[in-house]
């Protein structure tokens, strides 16, 4: 097929929304009505409750679609917010996409967007149900929502970690960091010399980690599987420290955290060492890797112990003992965070 | 007090957050948690359907901050996704808000446009339970998601409508788009020469119309207590003439409008003729009014028929009679959409 491109305005605001809708096929019955009247109506669910979180992504801010694939990128505005309902413990159901595009863009454009926002949508079994689609003058945004259900006396909060609970992460981490430090590399090489190919090759793993991470709904469904409820959780969007303090704070303890029990993948830690970045750094204050991370009980412990993709990273201790990491070499050095900041 | 400025910088991402939480109090028994942790969590509401919603603002394409004071941006955020929930005959409960600034924006600013966040979420009785702030390298971006409830039985869809019903539109047409033109005369007359002041006395209610529209929840209240379900409901975003024939085409009837039954306030068309555009124009093709456009059974008129509010401006028909405008002088011309167009 050739690449084609046909102009926005050639479809008009409710062309595009017509294409959308013809699209977006649902997954679960309580979904009673999706894109196409003033709001999406959903079925009440008995004896659960219902979450809802949303998640702003900008160009130039949070992706540069000098090396985002838009099909990742629509990928990755649903996994973001399918991870903060993951981070509660729930089930996501529904989810509206708002979306401002400038008419630089093309209808295939915003056609391959909605190709990775539905296949996120698949692998997370959640029903596009609406949005609201207009034009921006400066730069795409993708705004999601996701409603969630859970039962109410399972939901988990970040703020209920309690001393001697066990703190877990899911996967590995800093590869996001890592993977991002690349793309950025590749893009100053390229935009100082067009004829250089980006060197991508053997990165595959941290690049998909930046461009379209996964929500952790797999662990989700183990751990309701093994009959384990954390006791606090949170997605790792910030950084591994600014997240655990987050839990910590929030929950008015203490935490220690084992920097040798950090799960760094060999690819991100080759890479970093590469690049003169520090690998511990990036697995603590590396944002965006939407691992989950939480904390359980002791008694929940041999439930887990055996399962290859957490990993069991320090402890939860009295708000007097104080937050801190413990170093190769035994060391105690105060827990800082170094998340991003915006501002 | 003088006027201060504190830097975003000052108060970091979650400062800011903590800000706006602390804030934010809730009006709904159902919102068991709100802003603070990965998503916001809503009680089950037994026997009734959830409606989800969401609309984008950005500047430059739906509001230029020259003429627009922050709290009325903020007001109008959540009212426009009001007015969804209104037209689809439910109650609004729970709003999520996410907010993309530029660090050229203040504490102060984020503030103001708070302080109209809040009011909004006060007069509809909703509770604002999250959100997602970032920065902006390109103007500031607000998307509020939306939640309601209504009776399974008594959701009002646009596809609905039945020949003989009664069309009704609630206040009055065509305020919002000439306070907009009023509003983009004086910004011209003032960057052409910034000594003038601009004129916009005894402009107060259509300036109000464009700047902090309403939604119209006292209708849905009045029409619930008068035990009238309408058969099809829109909201007027895009313009009259639009959005009517959103109604017919998606419920596959036809329709007549008659053009001396538009509401049309005098200082709306007043304005008008002072401006040299022609209000009739204006109440069938200005967008943003935020009225409610409805059917009801013919059997129902009865009961809202002396509703100072409402008028009675049409009916359905079958498909094949057409979609028509009765101009005053008796003449039926073809009805046309000339919303805005987006792209």
């Amino acid at each position: 097929m050739e690449n084609q491109r046909t102009e926005l305005s050639a479809l008009g605001e409710f062309g595009l929304i017509r294409r959308i809708q013809s699209q977006a096929v649902p997954h679960n019955p309580e979904t009673i009505r999706g894109i196409g009247d003033d709001a999406a109506v959903i079925g009440h669910a008995d004896g659960q409750q219902v979450l809802l979180s949303t998640d702003m992504l900008l160009e130039g801010v949070h992706f540069d679609l000098s090396y985002t694939p838009l099909p990742h990128l629509g990928y990755k505005a649903v996994a973001v917010n399918v991870s903060d309902i993951a981070a509660m413990y729930g089930i996501p159901k529904q989810i509206v996409v708002g979306l401002a595009v400038s008419n630089r863009f093309s209808v295939e454009a915003i056609d391959a967007l909605y190709t990775g926002i539905r296949a996120a949508c698949d692998d997370y079994k959640v029903d596009l149900v609406g949005g609201d689609t207009t034009s921006s003058r400066a730069g795409l945004v993708i705004s999601v929502s996701v409603i969630g259900l859970c039962e109410p006396e399972k939901v988990v909060y970040r703020n209920t970690a309690k001393p001697t609970d066990i703190l877990c992460v899911t996967g590995d981490l800093g590869g996001a960091y890592v993977g991002l430090q690349v793309l950025e590399r590749e893009k100053q090489v390229f935009m100082q010399d067009p004829d250089m190919q980006p060197e991508l090759t053997g990165k595959e793993y941290i690049l998909q980690r930046q461009l379209r991470p996964s929500a952790r709904m797999d662990i989700i469904h183990e751990l309701r599987e093994l009959g384990v409820v954390p006791t606090a959780m949170i997605d790792l969007s910030d950084g591994l420290a600014s997240d655990v303090l987050h839990i910590a704070r929030q929950s008015g303890v203490g935490v220690a955290l084992f920097e040798d029990k950090l799960p760094i993948d060999s690819m991100t830690y080759q890479t970093a060492v590469e690049m003169n970045i520090d690998p511990v750094t990036c697995a603590l204050n590396g944002g965006e890797d939407y691992e989950l991370l939480f904390t359980i009980r002791q008694a929940d412990f041999e439930k887990v112990k055996n399962h290859a993709d957490i990993s069991f990273i320090g402890y939860i201790q009295e708000a007097s003992a104080g937050e801190f990491l413990v170093t190769k070499n035994g060391n105690r050095v105060s827990l800082q965070a170094q998340g991003w900041t915006h501002f």
